[in-house]
């Protein structure tokens, strides 16, 4: 027997009792960014391998589940790279850039997009990661404003909000100042990368981590002394200003300004709802953002839930002009099992009514059957006809679980 | 520039008023569908090669866009069969068989599964043929009576009247009167197939077409005018049993009375909504089908819409002892370009409220205005804010178009 049972590594299914869930959650979802004008579009799960493979998508490049061409021959010139022409999109970003480029004409300006859809990686299973998993995202395409930051924020953080998910932090940084903050203790432009991988991992490995790291990649001492000397002063009550203010550590000020009045307002605007905060070891990974830069985490559970920020010259290597953008990801596979765990209890309502059939059961009874049950629907109630099979108790117990509250055994009901 | 605007051939993009078309048919489907009990699950897009290259296919086997092997070198003795490990699925019933085999013990019984999702066909696009595109399966797993058919077919016929898409018809046959009719004319069994894929043309050609391309293949002049006279016989107002009696074409009578009860029950059941026919000619290309197939027509339209059958091997290959199965399959996107004509005008609501602000305003302003927005957000009133863009006048017409009756110019208003 040569077929395979279990799903594909790291491919997830949803049973019955899942998929209520993620369709209430992502009901929740498109109703609430609804109201704020977002768009709803699609993009094909299936990418140009030139698209995806352009480093903007920093190591999610290296995790490209690719597809073979089609009518290909495997010859002597056949080789890995030329093998495949497309894969399978690995965040909902960069076909957006691309569907904007290709669709701008059809649509408004600025053009509020609003996505919801798997994406596949081959990251290591081991971690627990699935390799697809579903992705929501909102993005603002043609706005160059904090206009565009603020609606993206607050969008979100209502939209957790709404989902019972508690209060949340808003981390907000900006990737200019990440640069430049590095480049005034002296590192090269070329060092900053892997100083980012590093200061990444900052929340779990503090300052000293950062430090030791730093050095062990022969980073001068003196540099990196500086550098830490910096990131010590930073605590989460610190404005932007005031943290650029109190160090030697110039910044640009229009930069710093634009930073904090984002900062600020949709403080003001998510009010009891969340936090927002100024955050300079704030990296995030992908390689196209040019400004701020934002992540959300759940107070009551320390997850990263969302992410986002301001990709301004990505759309321009499509359409040979720069279109401003900015936007906002959420991951649903954590939000999912977050409220699994809270609504444990959460099933159908015990409204339904279940017709048992016996197997030998006359012509006109069974018409009659489904005639019955056809006259229930119209009253927008839920009626599941099923043959009757010998194990009726565990069939009883499995509608009852189901939410049928009424079970016809038309067997019974005949008499 | 290396990056390409267009989506790879044959996967399709949705603009924003095309999901509002596709969300409403789908909500439609989805609360119609909930309605008879069948219970939404999901599977993944990815397959294993060998589920999908089993011979249960048909010709989509020819089709698969498979997934290269990660972390795989190209060495001398890779060829095309041992280079992929996985495809994108060609449709949702294999995925289901695999699903179900793996999770039995956590479903009910029998099962109604309900499923939504994109599959992949590497179709020749010169026929205007997708090769991304969405289906609607439903499928009863666990029982092997005719409730199972009758339940399918009425639940189908439901769902496209309630979407306005008018009358329809049910054509009806069994694999097993198509067989054994062949075997009647003294063909082969190994024939079959060949007779089956030329059969299946009957509505284009006729059934002189049918004589000549049999006849084409070397096939026996006795046989094939057997064959042709039998198909002679055959109007869509006979039923299964008259057009057996009328013929020397015995069947087996239990076979015949079955598809009787199917036809008859559900063509009282559907009433007006639609008819539904014994069609000796009715092939379906599937490879695992195994009683009962039928397909449907809008007779507006003379176009199939959705098909299926029942497939009571299938699971048994996964599973290791049978299970019968029956299913159903929509495909969406002929459903959507046909509401897509009838509803032309179907746009979004006037509702809405845009606040247009300049790029200019202070701080204090922009707090002000997305509080205004979420005041009238809490009543669930959608609200866009968005900066005003230099060509004020398509900015105005592009959000009426979008459903924005009331258009705010935060610059005027302050004054």
């Amino acid at each position: 027997m040569d077929f395979i049972k279990t799903p594909v590594k790291g491919m997830p299914e949803q049973l019955p009792q899942d998929m209520i869930l993620r369709e209430f959650v992502l009901n929740k979802i498109k109703v609430n960014y609804g109201k704020y004008g977002f768009l709803l579009i699609e993009t094909p799960a299936v990418e140009h391998i030139e698209n995806l493979t352009n480093k903007q998508g920093g190591e999610n490049e290296q995790l490209i589940f690719k597809i073979l061409k089609r009518g290909e021959k495997l010859k002597k010139e056949t080789t890995l790279d030329n093998i495949s022409d497309s894969g399978l999109r690995y965040d909902l970003t960069v076909p957006l850039a691309r569907f904007y480029s290709n669709n701008a004409q059809h649509l408004p300006m600025p053009f509020k997009a609003f996505q919801i859809g798997n994406v596949w990686r081959a990251d290591n299973p081991q971690k627990g990661r699935l390799r697809q998993f579903m992705q929501c995202d909102i993005d603002i395409i043609g706005d160059r404003t904090k206009i565009a930051e603020i609606d993206l924020i607050t969008a979100t953080v209502d939209m957790l909000s709404e989902l019972g998910l508690g209060k949340c932090t808003v981390r907000v940084n900006d990737r200019r100042i990440l640069k430049q903050m590095a480049l005034n203790c002296n590192f090269n432009p070329e060092q900053l990368s892997p100083i980012f991988v590093i200061l990444d991992k900052y929340d779990k490995i503090g300052v000293e981590g950062v430090k030791n790291k730093l050095m062990s990649l022969g980073m001068s001492e003196n540099n990196v002394d500086k550098y830490c000397g910096y990131l010590k002063t930073y605590d989460k009550t610190l404005s932007c200003k005031d943290f650029f203010a109190k160090e030697d550590n110039s910044m640009d000020a229009q930069i710093v300004e634009n930073l904090e009045d984002i900062i600020n307002i949709t403080k003001n605007l998510v009010k009891d709802k969340g936090n927002v905060i100024f955050d300079p070891t704030l990296v995030r990974g992908m390689g196209y953002y040019t400004g701020p830069i934002f992540e959300i985490e759940l107070n009551s559970y320390h997850l990263s839930i969302a992410g986002g920020g301001r990709y301004d010259k990505m759309i321009g290597k499509y359409m040979g002009h720069d279109v401003p953008a900015c936007g906002f990801s959420i991951g649903l596979e954590r939000i999912m099992s977050i409220i699994k765990e809270k609504q444990k209890a959460l099933g159908l309502e015990g409204a339904g009514v279940s017709y048992l059939v016996d197997k030998d059961t006359k012509r006109e009874k069974i018409e009659e059957i489904f005639n019955q049950a056809a006259k229930l629907r119209e009253d927008d109630t839920r009626v599941s006809v099923s043959t009757k099979i010998k194990n009726i108790g565990r069939q009883r117990e499995e509608l009852k679980k189901q939410g049928y509250g009424k079970i016809i055994d038309t067997y019974e009901w005949e008499r």
